[in-house]
């Protein structure tokens, strides 16, 4: 019996974990791969306050990941099969074992989608992103192709015009799906370049990304381009399965807290990108698990 | 003429400059003293996460003040006097000058209130605290004093009894302010012995903090007590004056904002300590300085 269950170790879920253990709470940490989430696809972090350097993502996680060890948080790799929340003790069934708590914090975080195309795995990190504001800085006067029609990637494109030298995008369709000022500010940026009617078959290079192999789907016609780096945003995923029908979550399946993290379900809590929110950053990632720490303890127990 | 102006150097304010440099905004951040604000008043910071060891509070904002400096943050060390944020273009007038700009990101943050006894200021950082969440950890099994009788020290006190020896609360009345629930918790808690009538005259020590010299104002009587720690928790000041009549605050002054830290007033933000909110952390204040810049981005530029 835990007093309080963390699901996910990302950059939120490590958070929650030093401020609940900080807090003298029994924390349990579970994550399904391996520590660090999201953050670990990142290159180099230049935005986390404190690095004036930048920091790679994988070693960022690795300090908060000691950071949460030193204070005494348990950590058990294992995946979480399901969950009962809504009784007093809450109940993590997983591969191996159910684990009792008083509190569950749910920090499971997002996946992109991906393409699955070749190419695409072997590059990440190298050319392949999922995060304009993440890596933006790395294409300074180069050309990068972002792949998508909605918001979110017109949004990146946008973005990466204060950077890179071109900035195209490839979709699917003959229009966007984006919002009309999104697209009209898209169309007056003489940085973009749109190619419609097509998709990416393959993301090809030696050390990082070359060249992209696209296939026009109205002419049937196939072509390479030069490219510096692929930007894909065909969507995130908010890994909120195992809580559906359990707790409120919007239309998109990111999970529905207040300003204090809690979720509908009573000393139940949702923090960093799996929660519905504007800005999905490794530092307000963080802050979510402080705050939901905070709030479970004073919701909660006697120690806060 | 700026796309941002920032008022107040403290962790808010510097990760605030940090990612509106990043969107390519230009922004000017105005600090009074010198930057860092409450964060250099913490000796070991050990909950920021990132820091595994810990890290002194002057340390980390100096790390996040190279940061903004990289991207190309200016920085004016100058006390500013007044605002017009009524008006399309904001304009911050300073001892010096007036600077304009699109954007105003307000960061002033708080000041504890201080007894103003002698002792009190040399042995800030040495055994004097305004913080127990950030430094209670240094007071394994020692005795520490609270200073205070309303929900904030009592909250530290419960807080402290999960490391100290013995908590003493001082406090000038025979009662306290703070809400029932909390009296009750304190006066179950046995590590906590109640100073009632009474007032703190001195703080000494070589060092640090060794002992307190207190006066029973009821019964007239001087003596001594040896203390290692002693917490001051007889409120904070939202540094909101400037601002007063014309953004909303609420009854203590904390400046009411929405989750995307929009006061009332167009263009104008509110972010860390002086903004009303429930967690007053370091890294709560670089998510609230970064998810404003990225509102103001979204809400005003082409850049976002």
């Amino acid at each position: 019996m835990y007093d309080i269950v963390i699901i996910g170790g990302g950059p939120a879920g490590l958070s929650a974990s030093i401020y609940s253990k900080r807090f003298g709470l029994s924390t349990l940490l579970i994550e399904k791969f391996g520590i660090g989430g999201q953050a670990i696809l990142t290159d180099i972090v230049e935005n986390y306050p404190g690095f004036p350097e930048g920091i790679k993502g994988s070693e960022l996680v690795n300090k908060m990941e000691e950071q949460a060890k030193k204070f005494g948080v348990e950590f058990l790799i294992d995946e979480v099969l399901g969950v009962e929340i809504d009784n007093e003790i809450k109940k993590t069934k997983t591969n191996s074992s159910i684990y009792e708590s008083d509190g569950l914090i749910i920090a499971t975080g997002v996946n992109p989608k991906k393409l699955d195309i070749p190419g695409e795995k072997e590059f990440t990190g190298k050319g392949v992103s999922y995060c304009a504001i993440c890596d933006a800085f790395l294409y300074k006067n180069k050309d990068v192709l972002v792949v998508g029609g909605g918001d979110s990637a017109i949004v990146e494109a946008l973005y990466l015009t204060n950077f890179a030298n071109k900035v195209y995008i490839i979709h699917r369709r003959d229009k966007l799906r984006a919002a009309q000022y999104l697209q009209e500010k898209a169309f007056k940026n003489s940085k973009i370049e749109f190619i419609f009617n097509s998709i990416l078959k393959e993301i090809k290079g030696e050390k990082r990304v070359e060249k992209v192999i696209i296939q026009n789907i109205k002419e049937d016609r196939i072509y390479e381009l030069n490219i510096n780096g692929v930007f894909i945003y065909i969507g995130l995923t908010p890994n909120s399965n195992l809580f559906k029908d359990k707790i409120n979550l919007d239309e998109n399946g990111f999970i529905i807290t207040d300003s204090e993290m809690r979720t509908n379900e009573k000393f139940v809590y949702a923090i960093g990108d799996v929660r519905k929110k504007e800005l999905r950053q490794i530092i307000t990632a963080c802050a979510d698990g402080a705050i939901a720490a905070n709030t479970f303890c004073k919701d909660f127990s006697d120690k806060c």
